[in-house]
Parts: structure tokens; sequence; C-alpha cells
């Protein structure tokens, strides 16, 4: 780890990461990055280990702000943590950077700070190093769950409700906007509409508020981070079962319900669209109402849009009148 | 975290995912890649977390074969974990690729297997991600030490002696062969020298077995990847003491010391050289005698080099005559 710092000569890369990234690294288990590890406590909990990263190009722009792109780095990883039942414990930063600019790293590293204090999860170490390629950043985040009570992918049985958090699509939309595509210019007169919707892409609400509901009462859950369609698939296929869902019932914001209506775009669009950073879930039926109340208590909007129900089958996705509706991409994929 | 395995629709991805890494991932914490996350037990002990990247161009080669990149990527890891007196219990890896090509990964995964197996460090999960940049690899590792027992760069007193593992400067000799400098031209006639530095430069061997022996014995420790010189200098920065060394004592593999009697190179080169991935240590003037019979029994060559003295200017390097060495550089910094 070379988050590093000496009051010797310093290089470079010390003398950032002692101006930027010592000030937000308060936890004890960090040594203030002046050594080559951190300590983590378990507190006779199991870690939860997660691990994403982003790259410019790839998962922001080149042109989105420093704080945005701190915030979706740690927050892609929080979501995570939320999936699975888990407390933010802390994280570590690998930072591939092709400079070390001021005017970058200080908001960058503010907003970072920021959200470790408003998520509970502090910083605790990191590496910085240079690459000539775009820039990379890596967060491998902890959290807390009591021994054995991970929520797992695997678990859905059938009768269970599928369950989603927020609304959907609205990311790829906002995606869809700063490249200018058509939604860009179907919304050329809604400021306000378009500023969301690059906000739900730039800065993606983790649901860490319900991990104690999905912990208590999800059979299985994960975050809906490459398109909810593929994801669900995902869900299904690690728990031997499949699933219907009604696709008319699947939670959309303002404007991305009147851009299906105005069909601009194809509801298809929005459930395989990525970075939404919801949580899908299976509810048994018999827990679905203290779910629900416990959501409502954590200020989580959460939507039953279908059942879990025997079978290997992808899930279908049913139209108004119950007919599946064909869909040519279910997610996003790298390679 | 992205470490993913659908039987569904499967992504290209997924599909990578499954053929190379789901075969090296035998925790039972990994849960097969199958989930989102992956748990850490404790087992009461303190977790040490360590992280750091490596970028193609910078840290290896683009011409590096893809088995020596892999077990650089964890084994820097591992040296941390090493000189912090901490047992190996699992890493996470993300892998910035330009494209998926097996005949590249199925080394990389196959050499990583094998270092995960033979340093009981098992891959627990991790993300793969598009990059149109260099090859990145960035590996967040994880030990156990006793609660406490974290042995850090603070810690060194007055007295204590200065004591290295291994021998000094070889990578850098390594890396300048490679780049087909200097020493390259002086070892034109001696291709076992020539392979055995590019081995250092390309393979570290972390001091994994000295774990023990560094917790039970050094008041301070780090491992030297950034030049002796400079990574002694923050361990006696982070300490609040300074350091003596004798510089002819500093143990070099026989073709570093051939290369510095025929004036090819200068000591400072190797003392500044980064790559060693051995360790530094202060330890006790009471406990070498049993550090050194530890040291014996793990298998690893120790030797002191000097002393922690009192002050806070940086470490003297001195010659045969106690003459200070002037060093225009003392380690590598990426900025």
């Amino acid at each position: 780890m070379s988050f590093r710092v000496a009051s010797a000569p310093a290089s470079g890369e010390d003398s950032l990461i002692a101006r930027y990234f010592k000030p937000i690294a308060t936890d004890a288990g960090a040594f203030s990055l002046n050594d080559d590890a951190a300590v983590l406590k378990a507190q006779g909990a199991d870690i939860v280990v997660t691990t994403d990263a982003i790259v410019e190009g790839v998962h922001f722009l080149p042109g989105d702000p420093p704080d945005t792109v701190a915030r979706k780095a740690l927050r892609v990883n929080l979501s995570d943590l939320a999936a699975k039942g888990a407390t933010p414990a802390g994280f570590v930063l690998t930072l591939a950077l092709r400079s070390a600019e001021d005017a970058w790293l200080k908001p960058f590293a503010a907003a970072l700070g920021d959200d470790a204090k408003s998520y509970g999860c502090p910083l605790i170490g990191g590496d910085t190093v240079s690459t000539p390629g775009p820039l990379t950043i890596s967060v491998t985040a902890f959290g807390r769950v009591p021994a054995g009570k991970m929520v797992h992918r695997s678990g859905a049985r059938p009768g269970d409700r599928v369950v989603v958090t927020g609304t959907i699509g609205d990311a790829a939309l906002g995606l869809d906007i700063l490249k200018g595509g058509a939604v860009a210019t179907a919304l050329a007169g809604d400021e306000a509409a378009r500023q969301m919707l690059v906000g739900r892409y730039r800065v993606p609400q983790p649901r860490n508020t319900l991990a104690a509901a999905i912990r208590a009462h999800a059979s299985a859950a994960m975050d809906v981070s490459d398109g909810l369609a593929g994801d669900l698939t995902k869900l299904c296929a690690a728990s031997g079962v499949s699933a219907a869902i009604h696709t008319p019932g699947i939670p959309l914001s303002r404007p991305a319900a009147a851009l299906v209506a105005n069909r601009t775009i194809g509801i298809d669009t929005l459930i395989a669209g990525g970075d939404d950073y919801e949580i899908v879930c299976a509810v048994p039926e018999a827990d679905f109402e203290a779910f629900a109340q416990d959501a409502r208590k954590a200020g989580v909007t959460v939507t039953p849009i279908g059942a879990v129900i025997a079978g290997s089958a992808a899930p279908s996705f049913l139209d108004e009148r119950g007919r599946e509706l064909a869909l040519t991409r279910r997610s996003w994929s790298h390679f």
C-alpha cells in the first residue's frame, strides 16, 4: 500500500496523499495513512468484502465533475453492501492517475470524505499509481453482518415477491442525455428532468438505510448495476428459480414514464440499462408487509413487481396483457 | 463486485470469470464467485488490509509473461502482509483489461491460483472492467494478526539494529536489463545473471515465512518496494528516529556486487531502486539473536546493516571509511 506520508524528503505521491487523503482518513485503523496497511476490527461479525472499479470513458465520462466521480466510486460499493444486508465498515481506494492535479484531487477528496462520513464508511488505506491511460478508481469496501447472515443471490423461493427499490432506468437515460442521444433531444425543453436523470447517472443513491430490513426479510438480494433484467436473471439463476414480472408495475420516474408513454424509448431500454444502483430482492409473501413497513421507516420506496416462480428459464417480463416482452439485451457487459 | 457467474444468458464477462477465476476461488467465503460480495472471517484476529496496484508500462512491461504479471500483482501485497507480521487470509482482484484474451487470461489465472495456494491466500472476489488504457491489476489483500499486534512503521528506538532480508537492488538491475540499459550491456555474456536479475524484477519473493519472527521481535518493519534508502527514511520518520547505515554491509547478490566493483553502477542506484520486496526492520539488540535464529528456521537470510539512532535527520548511508554518501534520489515516486 502506498498511502504513505514521510516527513523526510517528500515525494510527489507522498505529499498529495498527505494533502488530500490524510484529512479524511480519520478511522483509528487507518493509522493516519502513515503505515503500509490498515487494521479492520471484525467486532465479532463477518466481514463482507466487495470491490468495484470505475473507469473514465466506461463508467463515467471524461467531463464528469471530480466530486461526482468520487461519490460514484464509493457508492457503487456501498450499494453492494446494502444489498448484502451489511453495515459499512470502511474502504480502501486505488487511484490510477495520469497526473496529480490539485484542481481535480481537492474536490475529489472532499466529496469522498463527505460520503465516507455520511455513510459511516471511513477511508482506511489505498494506493496511488501513475497511468498513461484513463483515470481508474478501484474501491474495495468492507461491511459487517452478524455471523452467517450475509444475504445471498441464492435463496429466492417460488411464491416470494420480487421487489425493487426506487425507480428503474433513470441512469441509462441520464447517460443518453450526456451523450447527446434521443433522450437529450426529447427533453431539450425540460432542464429539471435532464438534471435529475444526469444526477441519477453520476451520483447513485445506495440504499444502505434498508440493509437491516433486507437482512431481516429478504430471501435473496443483489444490487441492480448492470440492468434490472440481467441482474434479476442472475439472482434467479443463483437461486435455481424463475420469475414472472408485471412490467407495467416497474417503478419509473416521471420523466422516464413520459418518455415511454410518448415512445421516445421502450421499457426494454430501461430494464436493460445499467447504473441504477437500486436493490432487487425476493421477499417471502408472509414477510412482505413487515418489509414494506421497515422500508417506510428507512425512507426507501419499495415496489413489488412480480413473483418468483419455479423453473429454470430466465425471468419473463410481461406486458399489461400478460404477453412476454422480447428482450434483445438484458444487461450491460464489458466484453 | 462483478465476479458474477450466471447460468442464464452469459455475457462475455461472466463467461471469462467462470472459465478462469471460478476454479481458483476455492475458499468458502468466495461463494464460488456466484455472489456480489465475499465473506472474510476474522477468527478473533485483527484483519490487516493492504492494497497495491500494478500498471503495464509502469510496474511491469508490456511484454512481460502473464504468469509473472499475476504473481507480481499478488506478491507485492503478500510482501506488505509479511512486513506487518500478518498471516495471509485472502485477496480480491480488480482487472482492468483492454480485451479478454484467452491466451493471456489462462496462464494469468493459473499462476494466480498457484500462488494463492502456495501462500495460503485464496481469491475471494473481484471485478473485471474494460479499459482503453494499459492493463491495470489492483489487489486488496487481507491478513490476520492477533488483536493489536500488527507491526508498524513506527516503533523503532535508538539502539535497535536495522536489518534487511535477502539482497537489495537486484530488481532495479533486472528492469535495466529489460530496458536494454548499461547493465544489459555489461552482462551481455552472462545469461544466468541476466535471468536471475530479470526474475527478481518480475517475480518478487515475499518473505511471508518471516511474519511470525517479525511479529515476535521487530520494533518496526515495512517492505522495501520503492528503494531501501527512501523506505528506511519513511520508517525512521514514522518512528521519530534516524539511522546510520554501514553501506558496505548491505547484502548484494553476486552480479550486483560485481557491477558495483567494476563501476558499471553505483551503490546509490541499488539502494534507491524499487521493486525489491524485501523487508527492512528494526530489531532491539536484545532480540537480535533470537530473530536471526527464527529467520534461519524460516529459511530467510537476514543481514544487520546499521543502527537506529536518535534524531530526525534522514538516515545516513556511510561508506567503508564512515563518510556519508550523497544520495541524489532515495526512492521512486509516481508523480
